[in-house]
């Protein structure tokens, strides 16, 4: 597999590879010498056309912690601004021979048309609202290092499934690994058919009727982010009504496992989708989420380095 | 010679010292770990005033793949903003003792003047409308790769004569190697004077009457690219307008060599200046110019550091 | 100490033994490659917030010549665009672990509650009108290389005292050091209580009655930037009122001692705040402080990461 692109393309034994893989590299502060010397000659580019600080640090300090030479582009300063075709973009950037590119587009399917044109290894970081599936490889690392395994394990994921990349990776990820997924929140925003990415895997996908009966029982609940520009009256009334509805407080969070955890991509938006105390307490593994990123990252850049 | 401001620097025996060292860099991803860590303690800055990610990215892959190390500085949110004098930034950056700085400028003479204050070495990376030295040696080593030689060539540069630093760097170096130049496009964006650039080289500099005496038997036909804000009514009356009459079409490559090139310095405007199947199909370099733009730009560096 | 954040932090010892490192690393082109190496699986990531090329680009390339890696992070981009809270921002780079992170942001103390919350070293590479110490750090190493020590210097500060973090971090710095600082511009630019931050120093501080009171037989001339967005009629009428009554003339200067330096934090506002041929005159060491910038950052970085 030269990319990385779609959760759809991985298979249990890849993915239980990069997890394992991953585990080397934590704490993050102890990568060997070794490792960071062998990738020394090697060159990625990040071309992010949103502002997204948060995933393109991420993939910057894995790929530094490696020793890879990064390139950073922001497409919306680019050639992209005088006219220039996505096609001709990534056709001048590939003919400079870079060894990786991390590609974050609002337009789905950009990196996958970028991956067909480049020899570069292509790292999808997040396309519109279709996938982001490093995210999901990081969710199921945090998952399972904190449960010691993925298969059985129930899974409320809450919010904006509709419009969520990171619901729909995640979905097909964890049905793939035999974990078991429900989806709560408001009927407006839920995605239809999303339950055939379950088909064929272990594990299931249902759509929860009510929030309560997404949440029970749950071993993790995953908050997904409300993107505030979709609150224009369309789907929900306000900020205020959705938390009131929808956000996970302790009070629902109690509905889970004593021991469930509570994960989000970030960044969090206090009180609208998640309360304060929730995303600050001790089941909250939010913080640990963007850590396991970085190490996920590095395993995932060795992976394809390594093809 | 410390800086790399001007083709009219530069001699015969200089340019073919830098085509041939180029070829040591290709293909990009071979560069031994020798020469790699030769410039490892050398710092270069990049200070782009337009944005231009194309040319910068050059840069920056070419000298991380030497091993320098690199800072981006955009003038545009730099202490310009806050009425700080060009030569005070220089000064300002001269004194942080880099050991090259790229510059692209939007006013002409602002890398000769930064030359001038600054012990760095200093790099035009495109300055107004009056050169862009790196462009023209790209082009003579993608040239004089494709056909063995630069002597003797004949060479239809088309388009937006008059506003292209691109061709003023073009004419100037490709008259220095023995090339024949004609000069194709609208009357109105002719640069008079332009012939003069080929005084005492063995090439020779013509304005073609027609379109087609330009490209007629050429061994390569460079399309230069239309600057859409310049299609204001004053050069030529629309983009459709200027494609009509000037585009280069198959119908119109056919005028060339059957063996002919298209070269472009890019990004290219599809449908303006250049047929979509014209940029795409098997006579067209423009992809393969980038490749060697990276590889023209690592032997420059190594040729500076060297001095 | 974990962090660089303030001035009344640091011990005479302290700045003695940063300012000693420092002299290992000029001239700036000379780090041994065993220093370099021995910082190459470090990683630096600056947090800026305003528009600040000079200081981000100081620190970048001394965090380069040492061999860290360095991320930068531009705030405006960030998710803070999206709504988080800083100190999820925080939380957020912390977890990806980097091991020093600069801070410039506008409002005062947001360093410190970075420090707070981060395990990384933090830099206050300035924040808001609060205090800039590596800034204090650089004029005490010019000063000091200069004259040969600190102790018994007598020297006058100019301009707006009020809302410069130069001028705080400076007069505590020199006042430990055994310094003496006369303070010198408009009245309604006064810092009431500034005189507190010697308080148990052996050098003194005072607010000069006039400009030449505080000039007189001083070793050397500080210079404040004027910040333009100040002149709003509501602390002096217009540039050319401040310039006429307290800018630095060639005149002025001859009230201090005849060996007298010139310093400015820069970027100078000419014929504002200092005239230009006092800054370009052979007293004028501007030029030399940004030099020593990136020499003291070096031993700043170094002496965090040694901790």
């Amino acid at each position: 597999m030269k990319d990385f692109l779609d959760t759809a393309d991985l298979s249990p034994n890849l993915v239980t590879e990069l997890l394992d893989s991953a585990e080397r590299f934590l704490p993050l502060t102890t990568v060997p010498e070794a490792t960071r010397t062998r990738w020394q000659g090697k060159h990625l580019v990040t071309l992010f056309s949103e502002a997204s600080t948060r995933t393109r640090t991420s993939f910057e300090l894995a790929a530094k912690r490696l020793g890879l030479k990064v390139v950073n582009i922001v497409v919306g300063m680019s050639s992209l601004a005088k006219g220039e075709t996505l096609r001709d973009t990534i056709l001048t950037l590939d003919a400079m021979q870079p060894d990786v590119v991390v590609v974050r587009h609002a337009v789905a399917g950009v990196p996958h048309f970028m991956a067909r044109f480049s020899r570069a290894h292509v790292i999808n970081a997040g396309d519109g609202e279709h996938e982001h599936p490093t995210q999901a490889l990081l969710d199921a690392f945090t998952l399972r290092r904190h449960f010691g395994r993925l298969a059985g394990l129930q899974i409320a994921i809450l919010g904006d499934i509709r419009h969520s990349r990171v619901a729909r990776s995640n979905v097909r990820l964890l049905a793939m690994m035999g974990a078991h997924v429900r989806l709560g929140g408001p009927r407006t925003l839920r995605a239809p058919g999303i339950e055939q990415f379950a088909a064929g895997w272990p594990g299931t996908v249902c759509v929860a009727d009510t929030l309560r009966a997404a949440i029970a029982d749950a071993d993790a609940v995953m908050v997904l982010r409300i993107q505030q520009e979709r609150l224009d009256g369309a789907f929900f009334p306000s900020l205020g009504e959705y938390f009131t509805h929808f956000g996970l407080t302790r009070e629902r969070l109690a509905w889970a496992k004593p021991e469930a955890i509570v994960l989000h991509p970030g960044p969090i938006n206090r009180e609208v989708e998640i309360a304060s105390d929730v995303a600050d307490g001790v089941q909250s593994v939010i913080q640990t989420q963007v850590t396991h990123g970085v190490a996920v990252r590095m395993a995932l850049l060795e992976w394809l380095l390594s093809q």
